[in-house]
C-alpha cells in the first residue's frame, strides 16, 4: 500500500477549507458530517470569513491551523483550487480531497485547470482525490468527509469504490432502506491523481472490509489493475460493475480475432484473469456482496433447498440450474431423518417441502439435518409468510442453527409487512436475505464462484509465466519476419508457405513441397483471399497448377481497383482432422487477448469463440476449449473422430507467450489451425505488426 | 366466457361452510376477510355448531340458508368434502371453492377422494375451484374469499392467476410493501375442475384488469391454452412465469429436432405464438406488469434518457442496448431547446445529463422537450436523491408533464429514505418506478415488445391457416408412404431416393437417376448412417458404384450386432448452395414445433436452431431464419454466395401444414435441406410415425 494515501482514510487531523455557516452550502454539509461522524482526530475549519459552526471556530488561513493535520477537504471556487493546494503544501498537508466541480468534466478550460492542480500537487508531493467527488467514508474509524444527507451509512463489511458520486450517493441511501452497511467508501471523481487501482489497497488492507465492490466507468491502466486486483482477490473478493458495455464505435480490425475482441471482451477477460466477479446489474452486485460479506464459502455447488411451499421450491430449483449450481442429492440418512419429523405428505427429497404447517422448530430441525449432510454444500431457506406461525419466530429458530455450522445459508424471505420482523432478525445475525429465490440463487452462485476462484491456481499464474524452449524469446522479432518464421521460432507447427512470382517458379516450388498443394494469391491489397477467388485447393499435379495459375491471374485482373500482385503462395495441402481458429488481438488497455473457437470464413457469424487474457497456462487454455463447441468437438462427436486436444493447448500457450514477449505484434490469427489425430498444423497464419 | 364460473368473482351470495369462531381456524379467517372485504352481496355462515362470529349468525345446515347464494367456500374436513358438494348441489349452489387440503397432493388415497369430488360435482353441474387453494379476491367489487392476513391487497389493474397458493400469498404481501395493487386474484390449487385456461377469461373480460400475470407450474391443455391466450392478448397483455424449466428427464428422441425440442422449448414457442410475454423471474413479471398496467404503449423502441448524473445514465444506456432498445437520436430542435435551458457543461445528447444542479423545473422542462421529439418513443427518467432539491418536488413537476403526453415514461428512482416522498407521488399518479435503471429498461422493453405484439399479424394467424395446393391435404397419409412421397404430396422439392437390393439393381437405378449419385445403406437398424460408414458421396460412374457397394457391404458385415440390410438407397447428388436443417417434433401438449437452423451432424453441438409452434406463416418462418446464423447466412456472407431464402420459407410453411394436418406423424427431419441459388431441395428426409 502506498502510505501517501493513508490520510484519506486514517487522517491524524482534517481541515475543511471552505467551511460554511450556511446550511445550503456544501461547506456546511461537510463540516456537519465530519463533526457528527464521531471522527476522533483533530477537526479544523477554514474559510474566508471567520466565525463558528457546530461549536467549532472557523480560521481564516490554513497557516493558522495547529497540528495535527494531514488531510484537507477543499470546497473552494474552482479557480481558487490551485492556490489552495499550494497552501496545503505550505502547511505540510500532503493529501487533499477536491470536492468542487468545474474541471475536466466541463471542457478544455476545466481540463487545463485540473492539469494545473496536478502539476502543483506533484511538485509538492500532495496526493489528490477528485476533483468533482464526494470524498471518503469509514464507518468503523469513523470518518465522513462527504456532504451527503445524514445519517452516515451503517457499519458493515462492504468496501465501495465508485467512479460516480451520484451513483454512490444513491446506493448509500438505497442500502439504508435495504438494511445493509459499508466499511469504507471512496468516490473518485475525475481521478486527476488517485484512481481506482490506487484506491484498491486502501480497502484490501482494511480489516473491516470483507468484500470490495467497484462501480467502474473506465480503467486507468488495464494491466496494472489486473495485476493489483489479481493479488487482492487471493485474499478478498472483488465484485465489479463495469458500465459502458455497449460502445457505439468498435475499433477497425484486421482479422476476425480483432473484430470479435471488442473492448468489453477485454474487460470480461481481465476480470476473469484477476478473479474479479463481474456483476450484470447494480442490484446483483450488492446481492452478491451481502452474501460474500457474511457467509462462509461453500465446499462445492450442491445446494439444499428448504421450503414450506412447493411453488417457490420449484422456482429455486430452476434458478439453481440456471446459475450452474446443482440440487444436492440427499443422503439416505438425511431422507430418513426428515421423514421422521415431517408429515407423510411432505417431500423429503430436495427441494425439501415441509408443507405449510411447518413450525419454527420444524424449520430449525430440518435445516440442521440438511447442514449435517455431507452432500449439501449450502442451503437456501425459503420463507414466505407462514400461515400458522410468525416469520420472526422461524428466523430466530433457524438463526440458532446457522451459527453452529460452517456452511453458507441464504434466505429467500418472500413478502413484506408479514416478514419484516424476520428480516430484522436475520439482519441482526448477519444472514443474507433476498426477496425472491432467484436472487438468493444468484448470491449462492457468487459464493460458489468465489470459492472456486479462491482455490484455483489460475490466480497464481501471474507470477509464473509458462517457460518454453524457443530460439527467439530473448531477442525482438522483426517485422520483416514472415508468419512462418514466427511460428517456427515459437515451436508452433506450420505448413510453410512459399512465394512464387510466376508460373514456372510455382511449378518448381510445388514440386519441392510435394503435391497436392494449395495456391493462394499473394497481394498486399487482398485481405480475404477466398472472397475474390484467390484460393485454389487440392492441386494434384503440374498441369492442374498451370491452368489454375492462369485462371487466378485472370480473375485478379478483373478486380477494381486492380490489386498489387506479388505472385502466389504455395503450401502443401494438409488434409483431415478438424479446423479451429486460434488468434491474438492486443487490447490497448489489457494486453494480448487470446482467442479460440470455430474457424473458417464464418467465425464472425457463428461467434463460437472464447477469449482469455494472456499469459495463458495449460489450464486456462483447456477452459477456453470447454467454453466453445469447437473445443468440445475435439474429443470427437458422432462421425467426427477425436483429435489431439493437447496439441491445441500447446499452440494456445505458445501463441500467448509469443504475444507476451512481443509488444510490437498487434494481431495474430491462425485460421485454420488443422488439428490432426496427432499434432496440429497452422495452415494459414496472418500477423499484423504495430503501425501496419 | 363460461358463465358457470361467474360466481367465483361475481357471486350474488356466498356461504362459508365450516365457518369458525376460533381465530386460529381457517374458517374464522375466511369469515373475517369476506365480511371485512366490503362484499355487498349476501354472506351466510354454516358450521356444525351454531353460534355467531363478526355479528353474523352461524347456521348448522346449508339447507337453512336463504337466497341469494350461488357460491360456497368449503373449509370442511377432507373426508367430508364430497358430502358438502352434494349439499351445495341440493341447495342449488353451482360453484364451490374447496380450501381444504389433503387431496391429490398427499398421494393416491387423496387423489381418489378428489376424483370422487369431481364426479359428484359433474353429476350436479357444480364448478369447483381447488381443492388446496386460497380462493379468489376482487379488490374492485370487492370480494375476498381467502383466509390471508388482512388487509386485502390494494386496488390496482393487475389480474393474477397462480398455481401456487403460497406464492400468491407471498406476492400479495410483497406487493403491499412495493406499493402496487391487484384487480382480481385466483389461486387454483389442485385444479380438480377449473384450471388456468378456464380462469383466463374471468380476468380478460374484467374491465378493472389491465394486465394478466400467471404463475404457472404446468399446463392443463397446451393447445387450448395457446388458442385462448392468443385471443386474449389481442386485447390485453398476459405475462407468464412458467417454472420447472429444467426438467431432469428429457424425453428420448429419434432425431436432432426431437432431441433439441425439450419441453421448455415448447413453452417458449407457445408463449411466443400466443403473444404471451414470458418473464424470467417473479420480480421481472411484476416489473413488467406495473408498466403495462399504467403506461401507454410506445410507437417504437427509441428511448430518451433524462438524468442528473452521468453514471446512472451510462447504466441506463447499457441496459437499453441489452434489452434490444435504442438510444433515441434527438432532433436538432430538441438539442437546441435543451441547450437553451441547461448549463453549458450539461450533455444535451441522449442520455441527457442535466447535471446535479437540475431543479424540479429543469427536470420538467427537459422531459417536455424530450416527449415533444418525434424521434423519442418513450422516456426513462433517472432520479437519484437530488443534492440541492427534494426528490418529491421533482416527482410533482414531472408528473404534470407525463399526464399531458401519450408516451410511456418510467422512473429509475434510486435510493430509499431520500426518495420515499417521490415514490409516493409517482405511485399516486400511477407512474411506474424501479430502484435501478436496469429494471426500468427491462420494463420499457416489455412495453415495446407488447406494442409490437399487439400490432403484429402473427396473433391473427391462428384463424388463417396458410392455404396450399397439394393433393393429399384432405386424406390421411399412410405410414407406408415413403418420406419422398410425403414431400411430393406437400410440394416440398426433394431428390428422390430409390432402393436397390443388390449391386446390379444399384447400377440400373443410378443410370436411371443420372450420375453423380449418393449411396446410403438402407437398414431399419441404422439411424445415423454416416457414423458407421454407410454413406458414399459423389459416385461418378458405374465402376465407382460397384466398388463402393462392395466396400459398404463389407463394413456392414463387421458391425455388432449385425444390422438388417435392405440394400442401398441411391439419390442423385445435389451440389452447391448452402445446407440447413428443417424439422418438426410434435410436442404432446402444444402440437408441432417447427425447427430451422444449422444442420449437418453437428446440429446438437452448435445449437444454432430456432423453434416456432405450428401453424407457421411466412412472417414467422422469416423470423426463425433471422434468429439463427444459418438463416442470416442465406443472404450470403463473404465468399459464401446468397441463396434462395424464399424457397426455405416455403418449405417451412409447407412442413408446418403437413404437421398440422397429420397428427399421426411424430417427427420429420430434413437434414440437409440444400438451398440453391434458385430453389431448395430436401436431400435427406426422415419421418417418424406415432408408435414407431
Amino acid at each position: 500500500m502506498d502510505s501517501s494515501l493513508l490520510p484519506f482514510f486514517q487522517p491524524k487531523g482534517v481541515v475543511i477549507v471552505g467551511a460554511s455557516t450556511s446550511p445550503e452550502k456544501l461547506g456546511y454539509g461537510v463540516a456537519r458530517n465530519l463533526i457528527q461522524s464521531g471522527y476522533k482526530g483533530a477537526i479544523h475549519l477554514v474559510a474566508q470569513k471567520s466565525g463558528e459552526v457546530f461549536g467549532k471556530h472557523i480560521h481564516t488561513s490554513l497557516q493558522d491551523i495547529p497540528d495535527p493535520v494531514d488531510l484537507a477537504i477543499l470546497i473552494v471556487p474552482t479557480q481558487a483550487t490551485p492556490q489552495s493546494i499550494e497552501d496545503c503544501a505550505k502547511r505540510g498537508i500532503k493529501a487533499a480531497i477536491i470536492v468542487s466541480a468545474g474541471f475536466r468534466e466541463v471542457g478544455e478550460e476545466g481540463a487545463a485547470l485540473e492539469n494545473h492542480c496536478v502539476e502543483i500537487a506533484q511538485k509538492h508531493g500532495v496526493r489528490l482525490l477528485g476533483p468533482n467527488c464526494i470524498g471518503t467514508i469509514d464507518t468503523h474509524l469513523p470518518l465522513d468527509t462527504t456532504f451527503l444527507q445524514p445519517p452516515m451509512p451503517t457499519q458493515g463489511g462492504i468496501g465501495f469504490i465508485s467512479h460516480s458520486g451520484a451513483f454512490a450517493a444513491a446506493i448509500i441511501d438505497w442500502a439504508r432502506g435495504q438494511g445493509f452497511g459499508f466499511s469504507r467508501i471512496a468516490s473518485l471523481g475525475n481521478q486527476a491523481d488517485v484512481n481506482e487501482t490506487d484506491m484498491l489497497p486502501m480497502l484490501a488492507e482494511d480489516a473491516s472490509t470483507k468484500v470490495i465492490v467497484m462501480y467502474m466507468e473506465s480503467i486507468s491502466n488495464g494491466k496494472r489493475f489486473t495485476q493489483a486486483a489479481g493479488e487482492i482477490t487471493k485474499q478478498k473478493p472483488i465484485i465489479a460493475l463495469k458500465v459502458g458495455r455497449f460502445e457505439a464505435g468498435q475499433k477497425a480490425a484486421a482479422s476476425h480475432t480483432g473484430a470479435l475482441a471488442a473492448s468489453d471482451t477485454a474487460f470480461d477477460a481481465a476480470f476473469e484473469k484477476a478473479g474479479v466477479l463481474r456483476a450484470e446489474t447494480a442490484e446483483q452486485m450488492f446481492d452478491w456482496a451481502r452474501a460474500l460479506e457474511t457467509c462462509p464459502l461453500p465446499k462445492g455447488n450442491r445446494i439444499g433447498i428448504l421450503t414450506n411451499a412447493g411453488g417457490p421450491g420449484v422456482i429455486a430449483a430452476d434458478s439453481l440450474e440456471h446459475h450452474g449450481l446443482v440440487l444436492a442429492q440427499l443422503a439416505d440418512a438425511t431422507l430418513q431423518a426428515l421423514s421422521a419429523i415431517l408429515p407423510s405428505a411432505a417431500n423429503t427429497h430436495n427441494p425439501v417441502d415441509m408443507l405449510a404447517s411447518a413450525s419454527p422448530q420444524t424449520y430449525a430441525e430440518c435445516l440442521k439435518i440438511l447442514l449435517n449432510d455431507k452432500n449439501v454444500d449450502a442451503v437456501m431457506i425459503i420463507l414466505p409468510p407462514p400461515p400458522m406461525f410468525k416469520a420472526e419466530e422461524v428466523a430466530k429458530a433457524v438463526n440458532e442453527v446457522i451459527e453452529k455450522f460452517e456452511k453458507p445459508v441464504v434466505i429467500a424471505l418472500m413478502g413484506s409487512t408479514l416478514v419484516e420482523g424476520a428480516g430484522n432478525e436475520f439482519r441482526e445475525m448477519r444472514v443474507p436475505t433476498y426477496p425472491f429465490p432467484e436472487r438468493a440463487a444468484s448470491a449462492l452462485a457468487a459464493l460458489v464462484k468465489r470459492a472456486k476462484g479462491a482455490q484455483s491456481s489460475a490466480a497464481a499464474s501471474w507470477t509464473h509465466l509458462p517457460t518454453l524452449q524457443h530460439k527467439s524469446s530473448q531477442s525482438k522479432v522483426s517485422r520483416l519476419w514472415t508468419p512462418d518464421e514466427l511460428m517456427q521460432a515459437y515451436g508452433i507447427p506450420n505448413a510453410p508457405v512459399k512465394l512464387a512470382t510466376n508460373e514456372s517458379e510455382a511449378v518448381a516450388v510445388a514440386n519441392e513441397l510435394g503435391f497436392p498443394v494449395v495456391m493462394k494469391i499473394a497481394s498486399p491489397d487482398i485481405l480475404h483471399k477466398s472472397d475474390v477467388g484467390g484460393v485454389l485447393l487440392n492441386i494434384k499435379d503440374t498441369a492442374a497448377l498451370q491452368s489454375g495459375f492462369a485462371q487466378m491471374m485472370a480473375r485478379m485482373e478483373r478486380l477494381v481497383p486492380p490489386p498489387r500482385i506479388d505472385g502466389v503462395h504455395l503450401q502443401r495441402q494438409v488434409a483431415g482432422g478438424q479446423e479451429v481458429i486460434v488468434g491474438m488481438a492486443r487490447d490497448q488497455q489489457f494486453g494480448p487477448l487470446i482467442m479460440f473457437g470455430s474457424g473458417g470464413v464464418e467465425v464472425e457469424g457463428l461467434k463460437d469463440v472464447a477469449f482469455c487474457l494472456g499469459p495463458l497456462n495449460q489450464a486456462e487454455a483447456g477452459e477456453m476449449m470447454r467454453q466453445t463447441w469447437a473445443g468440445r468437438k475435439l474429443k470427437g462427436f458422432r462421425s467426427i473422430p477425436p483429435v489431439d486436444e493437447e496439441a491445441v493447448k500447446d499452440v494456445l500457450v505458445k501463441l500467448s507467450q509469443l504475444a507476451m514477449e512481443h509488444d510490437e505484434i498487434e494481431e495474430i490469427e491462425i485460421n485454420p489451425l488443422r488439428v490432426l489425430a496427432k499434432g496440429a498444423v497452422a495452415v494459414d497464419v496472418r500477423v499484423k505488426f504495430k503501425g501496419e
